[in-house]
């Protein structure tokens, strides 16, 4: 029995709220079990330096911790005037994550930046904002239809991610945080909705793990992906 | 008629939600019509170097805004790597306030910080997050009193603070965002529960204003503060 | 008896000197008693970017101390490789007081910077750097009308500040450092020549105070600044 | 035929040369074909903060890159003032596969930074240096084990890491960087000596890729690393 | 005729004023003609960590520049959030120019900064900086005897520095900021009071120059040092 | 006898490698004994702002330290967040000096980076890496002028630089770090290759020199920068 005593291959409750951002073009708050993350998705109508004048688009990300989302209070990453490395790590792979399924010349010149911040943490937060992000994207991506600053939603896949692990030798899904502390090996996987690998990141945490382990990881990220994007479409349609 | 549509003394609803952060000692999510700030109350067993032995504790405050909790995105302080003159402003500020209503002889050397991030703006965002403040505070030392680490509630008052300002030559309670944008004046209000002026900051920010004016603004943020002391006496008996 | 051994509404010994620095276009080095902060104003023939093809003009401020201005020495604030909160605080305050009587549309695209470097401290550092920076800029304005890139003063009104303090329950005027530090609240009133109140900032350091209390404050700081407009006015004749 | 001209499961010419660096306990040059990483093992006897008192050692590794080892010049990371989040990641992931392979316990309360810097870059930096390291720090426990500070080597398998990519279509082992620019997605494996996998990094930059793909990849890097493996044992028994 | 009018080997008035700084154990302000800069020596009773126990003391510097003290308004450091390469180049040779006479075992283990801002700048400032703070920490010292906190003064001899360049092929003392602009080669001598060189630092700024010239501008500081020497020696016995 | 064995007037074995760096358009890597300087010459078509539209040139230097070129490792400029305050003067040194023999005017338009960096220290780096440096600009003016950008080589002379000092009373040439560390006395001459001075910087580290001290310096200088002169001339026409 896992510590979370959910099955090997349960998801924790998943809830997604679109358009909770008063002020954002688009916005989805994320609960997977207790972690949740805020994400929005803003609308600037131009691009970075190195991509003017080549009629693409952009998609970024930034990440934040609130600093009493985890059980100690974290440092403000403000207040100490640099993110962390662990900070840019992730707001590196979400925005690779999310530009992955969007054609960005079909943008034209425009940037949506994507933030997620975290308001509590329970392990998995990296992955909740991916899936979260990409409701927030959807629907900023209608808003730009709608006002005709686009001719169609650029957005040409699904995107979702969950973390998996190995405990006492045991492949689960979905770890929260007392899991993953204590986790043999822990993989965060980025799939996309007709299928494919987007990302896949596995760190042995103790020993190596083995091809077999992996792959058993890998189809158990599968099988919680399926239900991130059903909840996602749920999201989008509401 | 003043553009919230409001009575020249009418506060905006006000909604507080103590114990909402599921990992700190004290927390509160404060609603004052759109905008939303969450404080939280984190203790820790020691003080900071300059009242090292002196038997006395410390409570200070951060303030921060989620990017988008604006109309137009801001930039991310962590991400430029300084907090602006505002954020630091604000952050003493709330600070001072709750440290006027505090024993710290009766903390003994624990440090308290206060931590007022905006979800969503709408004006008036210093004074939301004192008020909301009391409340985590209040509800962080009720915790350390619960767990013996301190014998009695060391809060000697209450403290709420409102802004008021002067519309069209009248003053008026408690301004959004477009009467903020659109007033001649602005003065923020912190009083304490038994009647007294713990802090005022009053700016000019078209014609200076007369005496008259500004005892004017006084007598509303009392009238305005009644109303703020008697939610956090609700919301602390729940 | 308050320490400077000062009656309650007496000012310490008021010295003006405008022109002091050799490369500005406006100078003045004020002393209020032992207190002495040099203003300088610096202008520039362009306008921050947020004010562009405005055809208004910009005037704010920089605030420094100098390491050894205080009792004890304090870190070079560029060593240390940031201003502190107080700092901006301090010379976001001074540039507001300053904006509140130009007329800005009179300027034309300009941009007047007001650096007020404090040579030695005892209490009330930003009043007198206001009070002095009021002067400096006067003198920058001729310099421009002299010069003929402006046809008028843009100057509308005088402005100058003064602090008061509850000293043993007793209102006093302008708190030197020791009387600062023993003061039960602290109020700093930056006031216009015509009368109006353009800032107030009043803190109850140690009990809240009442509002006759703070009415008794500003009826001093009335007196005060008074003598300071005399002192401006003699100093802009010389 | 890939744009090398190398054979799809062709590694570039592998030099190892270890003790190249006069002063440090440790160190090996790495070239894969033109890229060149040196890496210095240093070693201090005390652990960072967190570790103190736990009787364990630590590994750490920070990463960087002439400011012309790359095509056009790079910014200097010390003049811009800060590592970027590129920079962090690598030289996080660095850290992370040597600890896989130590018996903290054995090393005892010492602290190992590995120095990997970039000399010349032409694609598999992260790779070579993981790789080079390894030896480098392996050169740095014989020496402590000499020294008489450990009573036996703390490492307890090798580490190498390599990275494969999807070139029209075709999976390639050791990417250049003319074959990095143009693959459709790039993996990096660190793997262990006994064949455990340690970390995996496989990111889509054109379309996602499939499961099967990505077993290819494995399997490219497994037999790249078997040679990987050899020329660390070669260079550590010079 | 150079630009001043001076005579080659003529300085400029030289005034040097100890004891201005109200609070400072020792200080002295230095003009140089037009060329002003506040000195301030401070003591602390503790030295920086590299010499704990060792039972010697420590003499530092740290040079400024008020933002107007120069023709055009120059950023303030603290804003920019860095000193730049010339100010810490300046600093680091006040330091070593005055470690250089000071018996430092004879200090014990306390620490004197020497802070020197430039109020105006018209050339030679790092030379004047030199100059005063010897008088300013001469003061300090005798501060320090007078306590008892050190048997005796532990200057050994005086130091004093001065600037020369080439003007038109010719040799001249003490450089303007004009003649600087104008001069094919800048030279600052930092010489001891028993006539040894402490630190030389010569730069062609056009042609390079011969032994003979830089043996003229040797000679040159020479004569100029011992008007120095004359007018440090009356001030500390004022 | 010195500590290095070596004749008062020997330098340590010189080694001069042109074009070693792979991507650069000049590069050298120089060998002083131990102390080995990677220095590239980058190309860029275009002048920082404040030389645009003046038909000039630029020639700049940055310097660096691998973290473990020295004996005990040093901290990493770029992850400490900034360069030392010896890094910025260093490379503020190598840029003037060799501008000091290029023709800005026939450069036109461009600029060039000297990337110094100090693969192993042992004294005398900064004179190497200004020795190196000439060498990796010649060949960069060489494939601007092969590549037509400029119509010829706008190098006016020859430039390198020596380290001399004062041992145990004896002028010695050519100082390594032990013999630093233990000299009296440490100058530096940048020298002109027909024969004049282009930079002095001469710091005593104990007791004050004197002038025929320093001559004695001067003239040892001389005769090692022949030798490097001659070196220079042979590696840029290999």
């Amino acid at each position: 029995m896992r510590p979370s005593g959910r099955a090997a291959d349960a998801l924790r409750s998943i809830v997604l709220e679109p358009g909770v951002a008063r002020h954002a073009e688009g916005s989805c708050r994320i609960r997977m079990g207790v972690t949740e993350v805020l994400c929005t998705a803003s609308v600037e109508p131009r691009v970075p330096p190195f991509l003017r004048n080549k009629g693409e688009g952009w998609v970024t990300a930034e990440y934040g911790m609130l600093p009493r989302a985890t059980h100690s209070r974290g440092e403000r990453e403000a207040a100490r005037g640099k993110q962390s490395g662990r900070t840019q790590e992730i707001q590196r792979l979400i925005g690779r994550a999310l530009r992955a399924v969007v054609d960005r010349k079909a943008m034209g010149e425009m940037a949506i930046t994507l933030d997620c911040d975290v308001i509590t943490a329970d392990g998995g937060t990296r992955c909740a904002a991916i899936t979260g992000a990409w409701v927030a994207l959807h629907q900023a991506f209608e808003h730009c239809v709608l006002k005709n600053t686009i001719r169609r939603n650029p957005l040409q896949d699904q995107v979702a991610a969950i973390s998996c692990g190995i405990w006492k030798g045991e492949p689960v899904l979905d770890l929260d945080y007392a899991e993953d502390s204590a986790a043999g090996a822990d993989a965060n996987f980025v799939l996309a909705g007709k299928g494919g690998i987007i990302e896949v990141q596995g760190t042995a945490e103790g020993a190596p793990f083995s091809d077999e382990q992996f792959l058993r990881l890998l189809a158990l990220a599968r099988q919680g992906t399926e239900q991130l994007f059903a909840a996602q479409r749920k999201a989008i349609h509401r």
